[in-house]
């Protein structure tokens, strides 16, 4: 693809599409009306049908092995197999969809059997999660929000040597669309020395990116930083939906727990990390003064090019706004060059205990804020714990999420010389 | 099995079986050599083989349907069934088994095809868990904890009020007898300011019971707290391996996540609610001043008999003491008493917030320690942070655990006019 004119798709929809140009090619999981749940490949405003085309036996070798791995109704089977099978299928699809393919108009003929639109099917969970995990390495939200609770000490001393995370809930992982109910629980009203019980009034969504493992490791046998890049299978978009007020009550000692696990949204494409290698940069340099990573999480090669430029975006929509025709309303845009630690830190630090990492788990980064007004990944942020209300263009205020508000994450890679991909949406309406 | 005198078994081995009694009856995952997994019943020194039961169209009804879902490599599809049909299985088994069963010579004339010895089988996991999650509900443990962090304020504000937990790691779940590999990570060494890398030097064990979810909730529908004992299949015991220096450095803000990831070992058999009912009790009053628990985690059935009498030992032994032929020494006895919350408070705490609960979702109950010295079921406590070593008959001492070690976790129920029974064992010796 060092052509010095991007290559162009006969699946003409393609061609300068916000997000799934041929240089994209992610990977989902979809059903059509009725049918079984498969795998397909996003391409402009269709889906390629990895049954279909196998059925077509449009694969050789490798390729074929990993879209039948991919075709099912979970990408485990796919993640487990690593990034030369993977960048087999990538280089085989490369071709059959090129506008130059000399299967062109075989492949044409097949119409919606090959091809079918997006709007004709369901996006489902792209694979079943063992476990999920979520990092806080988004060092601007970690100094916000410790600001809030610590004006003098916002960042805990270990958070410069440790990619700090916790463990999330699986269960309430939820697609794309998924409405979202608000939790009940347990929170202490400002003032009171009881605590009471009823529905959250501090309800938040965090911006992350996930990250979907692939063949992972055997317990007991960490994953070397150099060989970390190896069990990344992916990228999609995360909603961490946070009750701040059952967060404050609940969280100590042990960390989040309801506050967090009634629902966790994400995106229905996998984008590979093929797609994203022209869109790799260079660590972000620590400030003066930070301490190199410990030697386990330190690689030359990682430092240089383990870093992302994906240019990340929070959208809401209120029912009022829904009413009156107005636009999604944007919150923050923000950069997964706010991450503190890379991915193959995450990946190795996550092992480095023996801790068994599985294709299809998934990692979220943490709420990936920005240093400044207009790039904070929440509202816990923008409004400073609920200090001051966000204004919307229908005259509403916000403070904290409401019945009927629509939250949508976006993600888009642009950079001189590349055609400019994106992740789709990750949307969610608050109900209740 | 309201009789006088308690019901035998002709499988001769079960009567005065410290553990499996006939009126035991756990499930669990089992092999023979070289065979799949395959569910059967503990009893005496034996197992019930499930399927050769099946086979020999031993069930009828409810239980018949019960069995196939209990024969299989995981019992989540029993667990799913609920009460009722787990019920109807044990009713049956319960009478084939009886010394005085019409069945008895047809039943033995099947020999080994029907009844293995459980030294010729391997255990594996009774169930695939989706989700794993670690209470804190032993009051004396977070208070000897806190003590040691915080030692004139050892309860958080919220300990009396919440069913404190957090998610833990179900990927390195392990059956008893699993070899337990000493985790690297970073610590901070007393007075250093910068962190280092190595393996732990505080490695601990932590004395848990374990609990089976069973069917469950929808996402969004919490499970009322009259309700949620039908969603407890039964119950195990969880050794929640600790690395105390990794904890210290890491768990700031977000919890625990290393120090316990690298593995959690249970025990292989699902002791069930039924077999467990005459050993109810009343949950211990609390002591004055105590809040009564809020209105959604109060339920006077609970209060009355929704707490267990389960008797619970720590042994070690070290290799020395292995080669010496001496006996495992116990560290600590303790007792599920010492819960400040029930079983049903816990599930329906975890599910008020609309969290799915799932089929072969496992809860650790936390370290139940008693208030006592002899009753502290970690060395954490045992040893106040280090300070003071353990003396073993060797003569070896610990402050925590080296290379070698074995910890091994009993627990057994007794109580006046009922046949005693026990949970096995779960074990597991420190590697490295």
């Amino acid at each position: 693809m060092s052509t010095s004119q991007p290559a162009r798709s006969w699946v003409t929809c393609a061609n300068d599409h916000p997000d799934f140009a041929l240089q994209n090619l992610p990977f989902g999981v979809f059903s059509r009306q009725g049918l079984a749940k498969r795998g397909g490949v996003a391409i402009g405003d269709c889906i390629f049908d990895l049954q279909a085309a196998l059925d077509a036996s449009l694969f050789n070798g490798v390729a074929r092995l990993a879209a039948e791995a991919a075709c099912r109704g979970q990408l485990n089977d796919f993640f487990a197999l690593g990034p030369s099978s993977r960048q087999a299928l990538r280089s085989e699809l490369l071709h059959l969809l090129d506008e130059a393919s000399p299967q062109r108009e075989r492949l044409q003929a097949m119409g919606s059997t090959l091809l079918v639109a997006q709007s004709e099917c369901q996006m489902h969970l792209p694979a079943q999660v063992g476990d999920y995990t979520d990092f806080y390495v988004g060092i601007h939200h970690a100094m916000n929000v410790g600001k809030l609770f610590r004006p003098d000490n916002p960042l805990l001393p270990n958070y410069k040597y440790v990619p700090i995370a916790y463990h999330g809930r699986a269960s309430t992982l939820c697609v794309s669309g998924t409405a979202v109910k608000r939790p009940g629980g347990q929170t202490l009203a400002p003032g009171a020395e009881v605590p009471s019980f009823g529905p959250s009034k501090r309800l938040d969504y965090e911006l992350e990116v996930g990250v979907w493992m692939g063949p992972g490791n055997e317990a007991g046998e960490p994953i070397d930083i150099g060989q970390a890049h190896e069990h990344i299978a992916g990228f999609c978009l995360l909603n961490d939906w946070s009750a701040r007020d059952l967060q404050a009550w609940e969280y100590q000692p042990l960390g989040p727990f309801l506050s967090k696990s009634f629902a966790t949204s994400i995106s229905p494409w996998v984008v590979t990390a093929e797609a994203l290698a022209p869109f790799r940069s260079p660590q972000p340099k620590r400030p003066e003064g930070d301490p190199r990573p410990l030697d386990y999480l330190f690689d030359e090669r990682d430092q240089q090019q383990g870093a992302l430029d994906i240019e990340l975006e929070v959208l809401l929509l209120t029912a009022q706004m829904k009413d009156h025709g107005l636009a999604p309303q944007r919150l923050a845009l923000s950069n997964t060059l706010n991450m503190y630690w890379t991915v193959a830190q995450m990946v190795t630090h996550h092992s480095v205990n023996g801790c068994k990492l599985q294709p299809g788990d998934l990692f979220g980064t943490g709420t990936l804020s920005g240093p400044q007004a207009g790039q904070f990944g929440s509202l816990l942020e923008m409004t400073e714990g609920g200090k001051h209300a966000v204004e919307l263009p229908s005259g509403e205020t916000r403070k904290f999420l409401e019945a009927g508000d629509e939250v949508i994450l976006k993600a888009r890679c642009r950079r001189g010389g590349q055609v400019s991909i994106g992740f789709g949406e990750c949307r969610g309406v608050v109900v209740g």
